[in-house]
């Protein structure tokens, strides 16, 4: 594996998943992986899990963790050529990515959209200037359109609790007071598209998602009709991906959010969200409280997803 | 030891020294206890001892260390249930701190007072909370109403430099410009009612401690009276504890400031304090320069206590 | 060695040259000599080459890595005595230095020329109170007046290209549109006069070094006359450095930049610059990228120079 953006990046998803749970057995037998490898993840935006679980991740295989907090604010990267940089932008990442890649073994990055412009938040322009420039693999911590890391986590997580052969996931849309990008709708879908699983999406119109992750997934505009008969319940807001929306909140529409009385019509459903989630926004207390809940467990197999992937990273 | 706070969790004092003073000997004779286990620091305040020696600490043991320095102004945690949360906080302590738990075998956790409301600094909210949900063994790198790790290195240091079986050691007040807590007089208390000392606490009136702490302790308001015969002077300021002037100044007055005139009253004592200190609000330069101050070996024994604490956490 | 902070603690410069190219060879061969040794690296201004280069180096060696970012907002330091410490700085030095040295066995300090004061600049005041306080081995990671990490990278970089035994190397002035140091400068100064090269300095009139570090070396100030026979052409901007426009901007010249009818004039040379670079301010695209750029072998170095000075300073 050169690089993680996605999921094909992983080939064959059962052998992946079996991996991951050999790992989640006996998370220090690979520590010799590891051995004089140095991991750097650089964060463009905050982190809580991400930061933890991958750095912990790297630990577990005997790697060299090295943290890099890239403040937004102080310190800009000019992305044209042919500027003259007289402005706020005192390094090109031209020169900033190899400089990163020489001190390295294997590349976090985190970069989330930045709804200013659509072909450069699709593009995976930041992303993609790692993978071309840096000279060493690259995974994603989350990039503009994407979060693979925790898509994989949610999926083991799913292959953990499932009580039949192909159980039914939904995603649903949940209303949120701030603009989201849509990184975990479209991995979730992503991989619940090559998973074993009966997938539906939820939502409310004008916010479908891009067709290169949705694939022909039905999606279901009724959210009470799309939970019937559901084995998981995937919570996560996001704004609108199609033109002219771009970016934007069109509901915030509270009869979306997942409380118990519209848990009572799924198969006794589990509920599942990556964090952080408002409460009461997203879903009602009494609900993340319930026994059914995954948040806890889905964070916990963040460590897991990340240390599958870099282990193939390393060999 | 399931956690942390105060001087009741070392369980026998005399044992604890003991076991402290055999570290300081050889600090990585215990390497193999942290092999695959990883302490999480989690800062809600800003650090310097606490950080650096913390951390070495836990190196010195073979830990996998991971500080998270959670910005104060970025990362709002909600802490009531029913709350709809749509307003300046993301997320909610009942996902966080189960989370940051998912990802290490041991916390620690900085949270000072806020001055907000003497019921939720007193009763430990924040820490308990950690205690409560983590699901992992939680100690104090200074919370609301006490600094263990301080108070530890502190009885460490006097026990290292007492030249008498039982010492009288002196607590004083002394101005500062700006509202502190009484975390660290506070266990600084806790931790002298316990020990083999005469025990003094000098300050002006109305900034009476909290009996919890003082426990009876002998209170002289004249500061020159409690200095006579010291064996060692533990300068600290604090603001007022008692109703209705919880987390107020009531004095500035640098007749308090311990100079050299002052610890001429004394039987030659050491002077101490946790550090930082204002120079000449709270001593005098001649004073804290003099060969009787110990606020370096103080702040080196921070190693030791927090070394000793995370080696009872793991064992 | 007990602290590095110019060429003359290198000792002999081909011996220093030559371990360090034996230690790019394999660079984890001495990883025993750090076992339980700890590398604190105390940043006042950012950075990223030399946080990444110099944290990967101590790692390399096994050592335990602590870097502590002090805001300089946040965290002012009094460094007069006799001070009442009533205001905005709630340490001092005299205490703030002593306690790092506590937690470690070696100290990499970053602290910028401030520009306030020539006299505390060029006194490295920062840099030597830490060296004089510490009680532990000291190195700049770029200091008011040296970059000494900076300029050793540059040589070995200088003798892993070098075409034969006396290159031609000129350090010339480009403009900036910010007043920067002259750390950089400075050090690449101090080395090229201790090495076997030809050394040519290239400025503007006004833009005169330090005689300190100049040492009678060439100083052209025809940009184009410098650059005839060069091998190596070594970028850089920095503010004035004579009195009395101490840190101030003098040009802004665009024709100083390096372009590549000028890189013509030379003998083939190799481009090389620090970086972070101003692209088409101080070098063209097209001379940056072309393949006589060394620019990324250079910060490459910046670990081989970093692993040098810390073996040395732990033996």
């Amino acid at each position: 594996m050169k690089s993680f953006t996605n999921v094909k990046d992983l080939g064959n998803l059962n052998d992946a998943i079996k991996e991951a749970l050999e790992i989640k057995q006996n998370r220090f037998a690979y520590k010799h992986i590891g051995e004089n490898k140095t991991l750097l993840m650089v964060f463009f935006n905050s982190s809580l899990r991400t930061r933890l679980s991958t750095q912990k991740a790297g630990m577990n295989l005997g790697m060299n963790t090295i943290v890099l907090d890239v403040n937004q604010g102080a310190w800009k990267l000019e992305t044209e050529r042919g500027v003259i940089m007289d402005g706020d932008k005192p390094e090109h990442l031209l020169e900033a990515i190899p400089v990163m890649g020489c001190y390295c073994d294997v590349i976090g990055v985190r970069s989330f959209a930045q709804f200013e412009s659509k072909t450069f938040d699709y593009e995976e322009t930041i992303l993609n200037q790692f993978i071309r420039y840096s000279g060493k693999p690259v995974f994603s911590m989350e990039a503009a359109t994407g979060h693979p890391l925790q898509a994989f986590a949610d999926l083991i997580t799913i292959e953990e609790h499932k009580k039949s052969e192909r159980p039914k996931v939904v995603l649903t849309w949940a209303p949120h007071p701030r603009a989201l990008p849509q990184a975990v709708p479209n991995s979730f879908a992503d991989f619940m598209n090559e998973a074993n699983v009966e997938f539906v999406i939820t939502h409310p119109k004008g916010y479908e998602l891009d067709e290169k992750f949705v694939r022909g997934a039905k999606v279901e505009y009724c959210q009470e009709k799309a939970f019937e008969g559901a084995d998981f319940i995937y919570a996560k807001n996001w704004a609108a991906y199609q033109d002219p929306n771009y970016g934007k909140i069109l509901s915030k529409d509270r009869s979306w959010t997942v409380d118990s009385a519209k848990m009572n019509l799924t198969n006794n459903a589990y509920f599942m969200h990556c964090l952080p989630v408002r409460r009461n926004m997203i879903v009602s207390d009494d609900v993340i409280e319930s026994p059914q809940s995954l948040v806890i467990p889905e964070a916990a197999n963040r460590e897991i997803s990340a240390q599958t992937v870099l282990k193939r990273l390393l060999q």
